[in-house]
């Protein structure tokens, strides 16, 4: 977070999978294509906003690493990355917003009502790939953390507004929320590995999502508008509790905790009051906690991967963790 | 429709599966379980706004039917009322619906946020049980139908201000909303009976929903809301265009055709001008034609069931036309 720019990037790391991640947005095209006009419409539209397919790339890494090489990975990679965009239609729509990625969101472009019924759209195209390929073992991971994001979301909606949002709730929330779907990738990418490297894979991919997820809550702290593409401090406009804020509140004087609780009260609050908020967070050393959390999550995540053999997937997922903790957007 | 009281009861239909039907919402209270509280809450209410169970019943009555005992029946009665219960939870939210089986909706109770993450939370966990079932022939029907549905919400939302929405339309439309469902609930009863039978119980969950969902749109026309629990007319208070208003708009005067454009324009139809359009709707046919399309598809329900031997399970599975056709609620 400190340095000026991530040391590694994410075509770094894509590197020696490039050839089977170039096939996914094909594979995802194939999978929710419909006949019928408007679906075919918000499809193209979320094709367009084509995302950094991280979690495709951490699956086939993983299955490149593990040295089986599963002829069905690009779609089960397909399928995972189609979860994720269904829970962010989903997620967009719960939290009302209005930009994903530097593009519109379902729920602005159309509408609300939309967005709801594609998402269960997307989901259910997911599943029925998923029984298509006749296996039910990515299905039992890939349905469980399905089930373990919803809870996540429950999670979210109430950590607004919440100045008693404890540390252990905030791990079993991004636990839920992020972590699930990037654990449940590397461990799809395991599944004809030996039992011990697929424990290992996904207790990376657990790691490495709940570290990814707190730089992700840091970045809303540190990072301005021209980097991220979202205005900074979006979530203590929407009072989102994150740990920055969870950490640095016991230290806070009560002048910086008077300030913290007028940035809730607020329901729009002031540029000023934000500013405000994010420095006594800082002074309190809120943010240098959430880092060092995060990096004791990677080196955790960097400590499971001896259970493989070297390669050069091996080091790419390595870079991965790198790559998480130190971008900035 | 004109008989004064339905000439059968749901419990005359639920009698030969009814020691297994009573097993239903236990079991859906044991797939559903959460730990975290606004998510018990959510469940806590939906159980309280017990359903007719009509899927689970035609379910099990299928499964009797055929004579194989399917052990795990009432499980997979209580996913396929689960999956129900979760496309209702997400129907509401997009229509904006207040009450339900005269209880209110999980938006209005809740939030709508609330009801989008619940509505996925139950059918990922419908999911998770049928992974756990470790069989992924039902998981295959019932994946299908799902996305079905979600395509049949998509049309719906477009059912609505649209006068050139066609009967061929309008047919796609029930077929996925409500007679996928049905059809899916007959087809899992017979995933141990011989093809043929198992063929002929999907075509005829098929044409029963159909005339299912019919009926239901004759009954917004027809049945006051001392009966229902719901508004008369609250279809076209919505704009929305069934199957009597489709069949009566070719044989209108242009005064009355005049009169259902102008419930169409109105963002808020006053009550004589809904009681107008259902009067012209009658007097051009459009009740006597979606009933005589009602009583068409039951006589093809009846006639599939001729594949199956005969028992008392198939009696109440033909029975189940009679109700699903003569109900005024």
């Amino acid at each position: 977070m400190t340095s000026p720019a991530a040391s590694v990037s994410l075509a770094d790391l894509q590197a020696p999978v490039a050839g089977r991640l170039a096939g996914v947005p094909g594979e995802i095209r194939r999978i929710v294509e419909a006949d019928f006009g408007l679906i075919a419409e918000v499809n193209s539209h979320l094709l367009q906003t084509r995302g950094k397919l991280f979690r495709p790339t951490l699956m086939l890494l993983a299955d490149e690493a593990t040295g089986r090489h599963e002829d069905r990975a690009v779609t089960l990679a397909a399928v995972i990355e189609l979860i994720h965009v269904a829970t962010l239609v989903h997620d967009d729509s719960v939290d009302h917003s209005v930009l994903r990625r530097g593009m519109p969101t379902v729920n602005s472009l159309f509408s609300h009502q939309v967005s709801v019924i594609m998402g269960d759209y997307l989901y259910s195209r997911a599943v029925v790939e998923l029984v298509r390929l006749d296996d039910l073992e990515p299905l039992r991971v890939l349905a469980r953390v399905t089930n373990e994001m919803t809870v996540g979301e429950m999670r979210q909606l109430l950590a607004h507004d919440r100045l008693l949002f404890t540390e252990e709730q905030y791990d079993l929330l991004i636990r839920a929320k992020t972590a699930s779907l990037l654990s449940a990738s590397t461990e799809v990418g395991g599944l004809r590995a030996a039992p011990h490297e697929r424990a290992a894979l996904r207790r990376f991919g657990e790691r490495l999502g709940m570290a990814f997820q707190i730089v992700d809550d840091l970045i809303d702290y540190t990072e301005d508008e021209a980097v991220t593409g979202e205005p900074t401090g979006a979530d203590r406009r929407e009072h989102k509790v994150t740990l920055p804020l969870i950490a640095a509140l016991p230290r806070m004087t009560p002048a910086e905790r008077g300030t913290v609780e007028a940035l809730m009260a607020a329901p729009e609050p002031p540029e000023a009051l934000i500013a405000e908020v994010i420095g006594a967070v800082d002074r309190a050393g809120g943010l240098a906690y959430a880092r060092a959390r995060a990096h004791r999550l990677a080196a955790e995540a960097d400590a499971e991967l001896e259970a493989l053999p070297p390669s050069a997937a091996r080091d790419a997922l390595r870079a991965s963790i790198t790559y998480a903790v130190e971008r900035r957007r």
